[in-house]
């Protein structure tokens, strides 16, 4: 199958693009800049891994969306909240219908060039805090899709049943370098480490049993 | 309910937005400028009647849909065909997935600016060509956007089982000045009245048995 990846830079993303090379015909990567406050970092990631691979990458500008959302992930919100992603706190870092939006745009992208799929990085350990990582979501922006584009463009969610720790576990057999993976909200020079999502990062490490190889401004506990 | 009104400035969207105003609290409008070859007609008059109802009116730019999307109704595709809108070669003017894309970024505005319902236009005559008009379609959107955000947002569709005539004799109801609305996908001085869009909108006053008020170039057969 024809597919378009969604690749933000990130862990997950960038595992879900080698692992859909390895099943697919992956015509292109897609990134969004929508004014995160770490856009600046991850982006170029995704760019590297896309330029390895040969595959074609294109970078989308929705800058409406740090111009018109509320929150604090954007460079127009507040502070990043530090500590454990299942915390209330971290609410403060969704942007709503962050994934509609690009799967939407993706299945647009994916219907004009010939595309059947689209593959997302959505994993099981997404679902306390971000209701558009859902599996039920997913499911449902896929049958919309479906019934929304000629070609019945598909949402291809492959590590949807699977936790970042058994995501690691699979990029280290396709060799990926994690090293060149940008997850941290702060957006600073070094991954900060205490962010939810560097938290998160440290943790998915320790259950695959794998050195980490990310350089943080904090160390451990 | 409080509810953003997608506004293109066409004949279906306008009434949909007066229509809005009687039973929702509408607290704002959203157009977007996405290259087609009609956007600079269409938005002046989306403009008109959010000021004229006092309405914030927004407009987003979606550039990438000009730069990267196939269709004929953008500047960077082909001509604008001719004839009836049921006819094959009209689905030149299909733009891949537009309104998943439209309402999933209203969907997160909305979100942002705590509306829980988005009102679009879509009527019982788009169904032929525009896979994304169809209330199937509609229908799985609507449950992707409760589904991905937290406050549930709603797709609401008051036409989606009314024709162009019955709109146009609700309109008509409720004072709308439609020589304030543009459909023509020419995009030329006047609306060229025998483009696909031009000629479902004659059909549309005929239907509804009221005097068309606009000027097109062509006149009628």
């Amino acid at each position: 199958m024809k597919v378009i990846v969604l690749l933000s830079g990130g862990l997950d993303s960038v595992t879900a693009l080698y692992h859909a090379r390895e099943n697919h015909d992956v015509i292109g990567t897609l990134s969004f800049d929508y004014g995160s406050k770490h856009n600046h970092c991850e982006l170029p990631m995704a760019a590297y891994h896309s330029k390895k691979l040969d595959i074609p990458h294109i970078v989308l500008p929705l800058t409406f969306i740090n111009d018109y959302f509320q929150s604090n992930l954007l460079k127009s919100g507040g502070e990043i909240p530090e500590g454990h992603y299942a915390a209330e706190n971290m609410k403060q870092t969704v942007v709503p219908f962050r994934n509609g939006i690009m799967l939407s745009i993706a299945g647009g992208f994916a219907e004009s060039h010939g595309a059947e799929g689209i593959v997302i990085g959505a994993h099981a350990g997404d679902h306390f805090i971000y209701a558009d990582c859902r599996e039920i979501f997913l499911a449902v922006m896929s049958a919309a899709l479906r019934e929304g584009t000629d070609t019945k463009v598909e949402i291809l969610r492959p590590f949807v049943e699977m936790d970042k720790g058994a995501i690691v576990r699979r990029g280290a057999e396709l060799g990926i370098d994690y090293s060149q993976t940008w997850s941290c909200y702060k957006g600073e020079e070094l991954q900060c480490g205490v962010c939810g999502t560097c938290v998160e990062r440290r943790e998915a490490f320790q259950l695959a049993g794998i050195p980490d190889p990310t350089e943080y401004t904090e160390a451990e506990d």
